[in-house]
C-alpha cells in the first residue's frame, strides 16, 4: 500500500534519543555553544528535522547540558537549521542506574550476546533498583513526547524501550517509530533475560507503530521473541504482530553514511597531519586497519590472536605488514571494559615481543578519539578488518571502502549488520574463528590485484547505493501506511 | 500415517553411543565382570534391543574395556539378556580430542549456551587438529555400523552428530533415527560455530531419517539452523527437512525415568544409611534440596547466591532450613569445571561464614558419586531445586517427586527440557534471576499444605504418564514410517 494522507504529513516530527544532536561546550571565546554531533544518524536524522522544524529530546548528558535543560526548547546555532533540542536532566544516581546499569551492562549486553552465563549476568536486588530507574527515565521521556501533540514520533534505541507504549497510552493517536540501532536477541539469549523484564520490554516496544532494525537478522529475533506474549500474533512472513487491536509492523532499514560529508571532512588540515603519523607507522608496508570503539562486541582480542596466527603461519610477511588499531575510549565507567582492554592490550604487547624486530613493530595501537586518524587509516589500508562479535550496522565497514585509495580489502564478521549488504564484496569471517580469520588476513593481503579492484568497486557502489536521506524517509513512509488504517 | 511395514520391522536394531551400557570392572572374586550403567537411557535401549536381539556399538572408555575392545561381539552377562555389545578402541590422544576436546569443549558448551564470547571459544589450530580427530572417530563408528547390514540405527548424542551422514554413504537404504540428549542451540548461539564446523554438523546429522529431541524449544532450533544450507528446505510447521531427495523428519521425544527401578533402589540398603546422613544434616530442619552433576550448565552458583538472598530476606527462616547439595563429580580433566566448582564452593563458604551459628549450618555439600544419599534425599525435601541454564531435559526433576514423601516443591528452569511436562506443577523460575530464585526458594517453602500436595500428585502422574518404554517405540514408529515412503 503507498497511499499517502496529505494531512497526516504535515505532522511536525519529534526525535526522541539519549544522546542528544549536539553538546554544550565552552568553545575558544570562552562562551557556550552548541557542538553538533558526529555520525550518520545525526546527519539523517537533523536533515528530516530542519524539513520539517520539529523537536528533538534528549537526556542531558554534560553539567553544561543540565544547565541548558528544562522544558524549554533550544534553537540550535547551526546555520540553515530550523529545529530545536529540549534536555531532560535527571539526578547523577538515577542516570547512571538508566544508562550504565540498565542501558550499558543490561541490555547492549543481552543484545550483543556478551555474557559469561555461567556466571553473568547475576538479576539481583540492585538490578530491580536500577530496572525501576530505568523505567522512571522512560517515564520521563514519555511525557515530554506526550506535550508535542499528535506528532510523528521518532524514538531512537535501546535506551528508550519503554517509552513507545507510554507515549501510546497517553496519545493513542500518535504515530510513532521506534528504531534499534543494535542487534536484537534470539529467543534463547532473550530469555537471559527474567520473564518480567522481558515481558515488559516487548510490550513497551509495541506501543510503536513501525519497529525498524538494520538488519533482518534483527528484525526476524524480536518477530519470534513476540511470540512469547499470550495475546500478540505474530505473523513472521508479512513481519506484522496483532498487539491490542493495533498492528505493528516490524521493518528492516539499514543506515548508510553520509558520503559528502565523509569526503568534506577527509579534506581537513587534520588529516593531512594524520597521513603523515600513518605513514611514519607503515613505512611503506602493507597496512592492517582496525577502527572501532573500545567495546567488548567489537572483538578486539580475536582480531590480535587472529594477527598473531597468520604471522606465525606466513614467516614471508614478516617485516612487510603493520597493523594499526584505532581504538575510541568508550564506557570506561564500566569495569568489564576495563578489564577486558588490559587483556587486548597484553594480547598486542605479546605479538610485538614474539615477532618485532628492530625496525619493525608489527602492531601498533592508537587510544583515543582521533576521527583525523580514522580518515587517514582509511585512505591507506590494504585490509580493514571489522569481525565484530555482533554488531547492529558497523558503520566502519562502510566507510573505509568510502575513502579507501588502494583498493583494499574488506575482512567482514557474518554477525555485522552490514553483512547483508556488504559481504559479498568482502572476506567473510566467523568471529569466533582465530584460525580462519588468519586466513582470511592472509586472503585480503594476497588477493590478486584485479578481484580487489572488483571488489572495492562493489563495496564503493553498495555503499552510494544506500542513500542516508532514504533512511527516515522509508520509515516515515511506513508511519503514514500505518496511520492510513489496518492493511 | 500409522502403516507399519511388517518386514521392515524384522530388521535387527544397532544402537551407538559414546557411552556403552556396561563397563567392565575387576569384581570381588578378581574376576572380569561387566557392569551394567545406571540411568533411564540405558534401561529403554536396553529393553529395545532385548526384544529384536541387537547390539550396540560404544566406545572403550576404560583399560579394561580397551582390552575387550576390537571386531568381535562380547555377550552382556545380564540374566535375560540377549544382546551384544562391541566396543571400538581409540588412541588415547585421539580419544581426548574427540572426547574432551570438542565433544565436551565445544558442542557441549555450544549446545548449553555457557560461552564468554569476548574470550570464549578461541578457534584456533588445535581446535582445527581436535576436530579432524572427532570427525575420524565418527567415521569408525559409521565403518563399524555400517558391517550390520541395513539395520534400524539409534545413534546417540552429540559426540556421533557426524555419523549419521557417513553412515548414510554407505548404506544408502538404512533406516537411520539420530537421538540428541541435551540442548540444540538456536541460529544465533549456534553462529558461534564457524561456518565449515556448523554446516558439516548439520549435513551430519540429516544423514539421519528421524533427528530427535527431548523438547520442542531444541528442535524447532534445529530446524531454523537448517535453513543456513543452502540445498536444504525447511518445513517448520511440519518439523521436516528436504535434503539430498529425502524427507528428514523432526520428532520431540521427551524421555522418561524408570518408576519401578528407581523405587527399587530405594529399597537398597545402602539408602537406609543414607536417610540417617540426611537426617543427621536436616535435624528436623525445612530441607531444600539440589543434585546435580558438578557441571556449569547446572547453574549451581547462582543457586548459592539465591538461598543467601532468601537468608537475607527472611529472617524467619533462620535455623529453620538446610540447603542439601548433592554433586556427582564430573569432567574434572576440563579446567573450566575445576574453577567453576571452586566458585561454587567458595559461595557456600560465604553463605555459612553470614549466616551459620552454633547449631544451625545453613548449606552442607556433598561431593561424590553417591545415588544413595540423592534417594534418601528425593524422599526427604520440602524443596527441590533444579535451575539450570539450559538441560536437555534433566531427569532429577523427574526422579525427585516420584520418590518424595513430604509434598515436597519442585523449583523449575524454564529452560530445562523438562518444564514443557512439569512446569504448572512447579514454581517456574528465570535461572540468571537470582532476586526471582530467592522469591522462589520462599514460595516452595511457605506453600499452603494444600497447595503443596496438588502439585506433587501432578508431577507424579506427569512422570507416571510418560512411559519409558515408549521413548524407543515412538522413535522406532517414526523409523519405519519415514521407511515407508515420503509423506
Amino acid at each position: 500500500m503507498t497511499h499517502t494522507d496529505a494531512t497526516s504529513d504535515r505532522r511536525p516530527l519529534v526525535i526522541a534519543s539519549n544522546r542528544g544532536p549536539a553538546s554544550f561546550a565552552v568553545d575558544e571565546h570562552g562562551e557556550v555553544a552548541a557542538r553538533r554531533g558526529a555520525g550518520g544518524l545525526v546527519t539523517a536524522l537533523i536533515g528530516a528535522l530542519q524539513a520539517s522544524g520539529g523537536l528533538w529530546i534528549a537526556s542531558a548528558m554534560s553539567e553544561i547540558d543540565r544547565e541548558h535543560a528544562g522544558s524549554g526548547r533550544i534553537e540550535i546555532g547551526d546555520p540553515g537549521a530550523r529545529y530545536s533540542v529540549r534536555y531532560l536532566a535527571f539526578d547523577p544516581g538515577e542516570f547512571h542506574a538508566f544508562y550504565n546499569e540498565v542501558s550499558n551492562r543490561v541490555l547492549w549486553m543481552l543484545h550483543h550476546c556478551l555474557w559469561d552465563a555461567p556466571r553473568t549476568p547475576v538479576f539481583d536486588a540492585a538490578t530491580t533498583r536500577a530496572w525501576n530507574a530505568y523505567r522512571r527515565v522512560n517515564v520521563a521521556f514519555s511525557e515530554a513526547l506526550e506535550e508535542e501533540g499528535d506528532a510523528d514520533f521518532l524514538i531512537q534505541d535501546y535506551h528508550l524501550s519503554l517509552a513507545p507504549a507510554m507515549l501510546r497510552a497517553r496519545r493513542p493517536g500518535a504515530r510513532i517509530a521506534y528504531f534499534s540501532h543494535i542487534p536484537f536477541a534470539g529467543s534463547e539469549h532473550f530469555r537471559v533475560l527474567p520473564r518480567r523484564y522481558r515481558l515488559e520490554l516487548l510490550e513497551g516496544l509495541l506501543g510503536a507503530d513501525v519497529i525498524g532494525f538494520h538488519a533482518s537478522a534483527w528484525a526476524e529475533n524480536f518477530l519470534v521473541d513476540c511470540r512469547e506474549l499470550p495475546r500478540a500474533t505474530v505473523n513472521l512472513r508479512a513481519r506484522s504482530i496483532r498487539w491490542q487491536g493495533r498492528t505493528v509492523r516490524v521493518g528492516v532499514y539499514p543506515i548508510s553514511i553520509d558520503v559528502e560529508a565523509l569526503r568534506a571532512e577527509s579534506r581537513e588540515d587534520a588529516v593531512d597531519e594524520a597521513r603523515r603519523r600513518v605513514e611514519a607507522v607503515a613505512g611503506g608496508r602493507a597496512l592492517l586497519l582496525r577502527v572501532d570503539r573500545a567495546e567488548l562486541s567489537k572483538n578486539i582480542l580475536r582480531g590480535f590472536l587472529a594477527y598473531e596466527r597468520f604471522l606465525e603461519r606466513c614467516a614471508h610477511w614478516h617485516g612487510r605488514v603493520v597493523f594499526l588499531a584505532q581504538f575510541n575510549p568508550s564506557r570506561e565507567d564500566v569495569p568489564e571494559y576495563g578489564r577486558y582492554m588490559e587483556e587486548c592490550f597484553r594480547a598486542v604487547d605479546a605479538v610485538n615481543d614474539r615477532f618485532g624486530r628492530g625496525d619493525w613493530r608489527p602492531v601498533t595501537v592508537s587510544y583515543g578519539d582521533d576521527f583525523a586518524l580514522a580518515i587517514a587509516g582509511y585512505e591507506r589500508y590494504d585490509a580493514l578488518l571489522v569481525n565484530p562479535v555482533f554488531d547492529g550496522m558497523n558503520l566502519v565497514a562502510k566507510e573505509g571502502p568510502t575513502l579507501n585509495r588502494r583498493d583494499g580489502t574488506l575482512i567482514l564478521s557474518e554477525n555485522a549488520g552490514a553483512f547483508p549488504e556488504l559481504g559479498r564484496h568482502a572476506v567473510r569471517v566467523s568471529p569466533f574463528d582465530v584460525e580462519g580469520t588468519a586466513d582470511a588476513i592472509r586472503e585480503a593481503l594476497e588477493m590478486p590485484a584485479v578481484e580487489r579492484a572488483r571488489r572495492a568497486r562493489g563495496l564503493r557502489a553498495a555503499v552510494q547505493r544506500n542513500r542516508l536521506d532514504a533512511w527516515v524517509e522509508r520509515q516515515r513512509a511506513a508511519l503514514r501506511r500505518a496511520g492510513a488504517g489496518p492493511g
